[in-house]
């Protein structure tokens, strides 16, 4: 069951207008988040992203926290997931539009939500790294959207193919280390860890601000910027972030090895991640669906 | 009245799934071009732009000219355009995958397609052209579609605003001329005609190929190319491209004045560009459609 426009659907009539701009023109957004017994993890953030997205859209929706926990529950009961694990993309379109290509304010945007049960022992608990020779196009706006644009994406997953143990590395036009596929790229040398910066085209990762937020905690410093191939595979420990695999360690990335295991910082990360999740559950109390269990 | 997936209906009543990954991740192509006295232009060309974009998007659609020429024939009589002058969007996106994000050939694509009455005298004859300061982002692949992907189109849009009689011209990321937000760009310099190379990330217009496989035939050189603005300011005449507005001159970039009527090369395309146009509906006799008048 998924939620379209304020009602909730079977997937199979689930349906939108091909003259939704999100269809025609690619004008729309998502966040992707993760829920843990029924918690979705750092929802502010995610708040934070999509609203500015829209603004950027010239979008008009504002987004309720509230109605957002609200159809969460009911999706994770309308869809019997019982532990409340799950995958969410929350995802708001243009909606239709009879202006045709004109510069415009969208007003009567499409709002659609999906929530899939997510195995966390099915999740790949590492990865290696391929540079894929495709190159990361740059943004269409000022900054990088977790938008329909996904093309540069697609070429890139058909050079290193669906191997789940797998993840590419985009290299920007000059050379220097962007992002993965699906995740943001960090890695530590010596006692300072290292992330591309927002200005080599790369999306603002929620997952990527935690641990840019927190790197001081496990005391080690953080820079970004702009940084050659070389910074990545003569680092002491590599990992990438996303909303739904967390923090996982690279265990090689092309004919560099890492080990086999997270390394320091990575540990670390992962522990203080885990840690917040764990005080999240709690203060909620696994959310009001579970007091229907 | 639309077609969509072999069937013909009202636009209000015209359907799609959100889980087509031309709407979830943009990928889709289509192709716009005009119809005179119910003709299609340049269809070949047309045609042979859309198979090379679905085969790099790996979505398996045999485009048949036959059942495209019906489409049109029918959707002209539907929409009662008893003229057939029309402009016509044909649309081809992914369709409905449960494989989720992964590399994939898509089998089951949406096919759709709007036909427009167009009222030639309403079309403008000549433009302003604006240098953009938003730049042409790169390609997502290996060379620029016509698809979903319209965000930086979108914003470029924004910042020229809807007036008719505007265009806005891109540069690429180092400050070569690109193309126009919905067209492409040429001038002349003395004997010689110039205009952006494809390497410089823009659409391979079909107007364009017919002005570069033309432009022999009006004694005039033509050069495709990396340029700088100032060639485009400094030329004797500038004037851009596409489908539906055809071949018609910027009489101001910028500050630049080009003079308020069609250059020497411009008139003689144009005039070479309607001989053609009379030829193709000359051999076809316009069409079955006219037949049932």
């Amino acid at each position: 069951m998924i939620y379209v426009n304020g009602r909730y659907m079977e997937e199979k009539d689930a349906v939108l207008s091909p003259f939704d701009h999100g269809f025609l023109y690619g004008i729309g957004v998502f966040e992707t988040f993760r829920l843990y017994e029924g918690c979705p993890f750092l929802l502010d953030w995610h708040i934070e992203r999509l609203e500015r997205a829209l603004k950027d859209l010239q979008i008009e929706y504002t987004v309720s926290k509230h109605e957002i926990l609200e159809m969460l529950d009911k999706l994770l009961k309308l869809n019997d997931i019982k532990d409340g694990n799950a995958r969410v993309r929350l995802n708001i379109s243009a909606g239709i539009s009879d202006k045709g290509f004109v510069a415009q304010t969208y007003d009567k945007p499409t709002v659609l939500c999906f929530v899939n049960q997510l195995k966390p022992e099915s999740l790949p608990l590492q990865k290696e790294g391929k540079v894929l020779s495709i190159r990361r196009n740059t943004p269409e706006g000022s900054f990088r959207l977790k938008s329909h644009h996904y093309l540069n994406n697609m070429y890139a997953k058909r050079e290193i193919g669906n191997d789940p143990r797998v993840e590419g590395i985009f290299l920007t036009e000059d050379g220097a280390v962007a992002e993965g596929i699906i995740s943001n790229v960090f890695w530590r040398k010596g006692r300072c860890i290292y992330t591309p910066s927002l200005d080599t085209g790369i999306l603002d990762g929620v997952t990527r601000r935690f641990i840019i937020e927190n790197a001081k905690d496990i005391g080690l410093e953080l820079k970004t910027g702009r940084y050659e191939l070389e910074a990545l595979l003569t680092a002491d420990e590599a990992w990438m972030t996303n909303s739904v695999l967390e923090i996982i360690p690279f265990t090689k990335i092309e004919e560099v090895n890492y080990g086999s295991q997270s390394g320091e910082a990575t540990s670390a990360l992962q522990l203080l991640y885990k840690k917040e999740i764990k005080n999240m559950i709690h203060e909620k109390g696994g959310r009001a669906w579970r007091s229907t269990q």
